[in-house]
């Protein structure tokens, strides 16, 4: 048997990193991990107790392919308090994660061989799945002046595009769209037909302003988020998409057989996570301080060329004054300084050469650690 | 925006009466269910009190993409005590469910406009996960006389074929391939370079011969399995799939970008599933005293023209004699005798107006009272 062209995806770049920091580690060596997209953190107190007391109470089966009402309405909540939107819970879809999201999103958007955009740098997987659905990604270079994020004139070099895919804030620039340029981009989206795809999955973690959802914009365009992120559950696969009402019944056909369900476990304990907001936000404080050590510690060991991010826990790099080999750098800092860090291939196969994601997700002890590590190895450098 | 064509798959028609039932138990009815492909129990409680116990333990983050590694170990160690099969873990590849593994396999095999054939009647998502993929599904007419399971000859009659996919148990009908029947499929599938994908949700949940594995006949090919029936975790979305040493690290690579990985608590409470063999046992015993009153009680009521089931929890009887409307049938049963059934639709676009599936997956009370009812319902009726 052969595989199909299709299946033929790239590999995760930063795996090869994990696995070196992974043999480090057993070799007995101690590694600080700023190449990891996800919290250090638990699923809150209040997620487990309720799924412990679940599973004590009866069979967790299949749920409906949309997932429990009950977590249906408390999302649709959500939009309430984080956006002020008043939001159908019918419009509402809970899936195994954000992956799912964008399985069922392409595949009830696009039929074979349709052109996708997507920004660059931006999330590897977005590439990949549309591969593996026989779908074109086309990947749009957008530029350090706007903070790593596509802009309309963007778009238009691109050529004819039946979709885009939008993330705001972005990984792994971690910057953010406002409503204005958000709106721009819906607008020209929706004058030439271009369905529109907004990955939220990093809202809720944030520094200044709130993240804008593109809800607050149209409700002719499908949102993807997670409870993997803010929550704190990724290893749950737990998200949620919103859809335009009259696509509702369609992918639920979809869900149905694609998924059967979500993990109906997971959708307990994310009723339980949507009501640790105290938790959640004690978390986000120490996001919060992390991030001002990095912005204060990166430049001074080196690491300059950054745009400072407004949300995510991530921060992207220009390295070009130091190599055009990212792969290589990201494997001498492992090697030299004990700290594991992303090459920026994972997010744009071309600059990604010249670029660095370091992920301040963990604890701060570890990010002052890895700060003092990371000025060492550059002043040693030079 | 607009839907695509491929997204536009068919509902299942089970969902129907499966909202009919709820309507009427909203109403004060007192409903068997018959029609439910799940088990009535909860997952063992070796499993919740394995996860119980790790959700206290650490974060449940991301696990690598194929699974977590004693998981994969343990599900080798399955093929020993199953079928006597030496299985070399990294064979195996945890999924969110048996879904994932269709995705998965699907994607893996074929490309845009592949046909891929598939039994009839069975598993009805099989035809749309296909049709969602841009794949073309070939339904082939299986006969009562050779229990609902393809043989080489009706593939003859199907055309050119890239895949087949085949399930033994079958569903709906219960019926197993002996291993003299899944060689002929295999042997004249690998002659002919057509993919072979073996479906053994219902491995385990047997009541005369064991089932037979194709990886007792073959290395060359992709068996999906989950640990939904016989583990009786269904709404946990946990599975695997075992895939030719040359064709893991293409499903990795898929792997991480479609699903990141199998839900983390669902991989935890698998292990537990594994090592609670009495409990599943005990389950098992409730499935056959279940299948011998069927057996014993659905012909007297009328339903006489059945294949014995081998293996899962479902009788598939043609009713023809009765009628050429399955759905209009499966509502009058419901409405006049209290019971929910399948019309056979789902599973048969064509033959399926003139059959039901009957599941026995419930209590044993349940059962003795669903066939009251059904006898009475029948003799109402002549």
């Amino acid at each position: 048997m052969e595989l199909s062209a299709r299946g033929a995806v790239d590999p995760f770049i930063v795996m090869d990193v994990m696995d070196q920091a992974r043999a480090a580690e057993a070799a007995g060596r101690d590694i600080i991990h700023m190449e990891v997209g996800q919290p250090g953190t638990a699923a809150p107190e209040g997620a487990r107790k309720r799924l412990a007391r679940a599973m004590e109470a009866g069979p967790l089966g299949y749920t409906v392919a949309l997932g429990l009402p009950e977590l249906r309405a408390a999302i649709a909540g959500l939009y309430a308090r984080w956006y002020g939107v008043d939001l159908d819970p019918g419009r509402v879809i809970v899936t195994s994660g954000s992956s799912a999201g964008f399985v069922l999103a392409f595949t009830a958007l696009f039929d074979a061989r349709a052109r996708v955009g997507l920004g660059e740098p931006g999330y590897p997987s977005y590439r990949q799945i549309l591969k593996a659905l026989s779908l074109e990604p086309v990947g749009i270079p957008t530029a350090l002046q706007h903070r790593y994020q596509p802009v309309p004139a963007d778009l238009a070099a691109a050529g004819a595009l039946d979709g885009l895919i939008v993330a705001s804030p972005g990984n792994p620039s971690g910057t953010m769209l406002d409503r204005a340029a958000l709106g721009a981009l819906i607008g020209h989206c929706a004058e030439r037909g271009i369905s529109f795809v907004s990955d939220e999955i990093y809202h809720g973690i944030q520094y200044g302003d709130r993240a804008v959802s593109a809800l607050e914009v149209s409700d002719d365009l499908y949102v993807i988020n997670s409870f993997s992120k803010y929550f704190s559950m990724t290893g749950w696969r737990i998200g949620w998409m919103v859809v335009p009402e009259d696509h509702v019944r369609g992918i639920e056909r979809l869900a149905q057989n694609l998924f059967i369900c979500p993990p109906h476990a997971s959708q307990v304990a994310a009723l339980g996570a949507l009501e640790s907001i105290d938790e959640l936000e004690a978390n986000l404080a120490v996001y919060a301080k992390n991030r001002a050590l990095m912005l204060a510690g990166l430049p001074k060991a080196g690491f300059t060329r950054i745009a400072p991010p407004d949300g995510a826990f991530y921060i992207y790099a220009d390295v070009s004054d130091f190599t055009d080999d990212s792969l290589a750098f990201a494997a001498e800092i492992l090697r030299e300084a004990d700290v594991a860090v992303t090459p920026g291939l994972d997010f744009d196969p071309v600059r990604g050469a010249r670029s660095l994601r370091f992920s301040y997700a963990r604890a701060t002890a570890d990010i002052e650690e890895g700060l003092r590590r990371l000025a060492a190895f550059m002043a040693a450098r030079r």
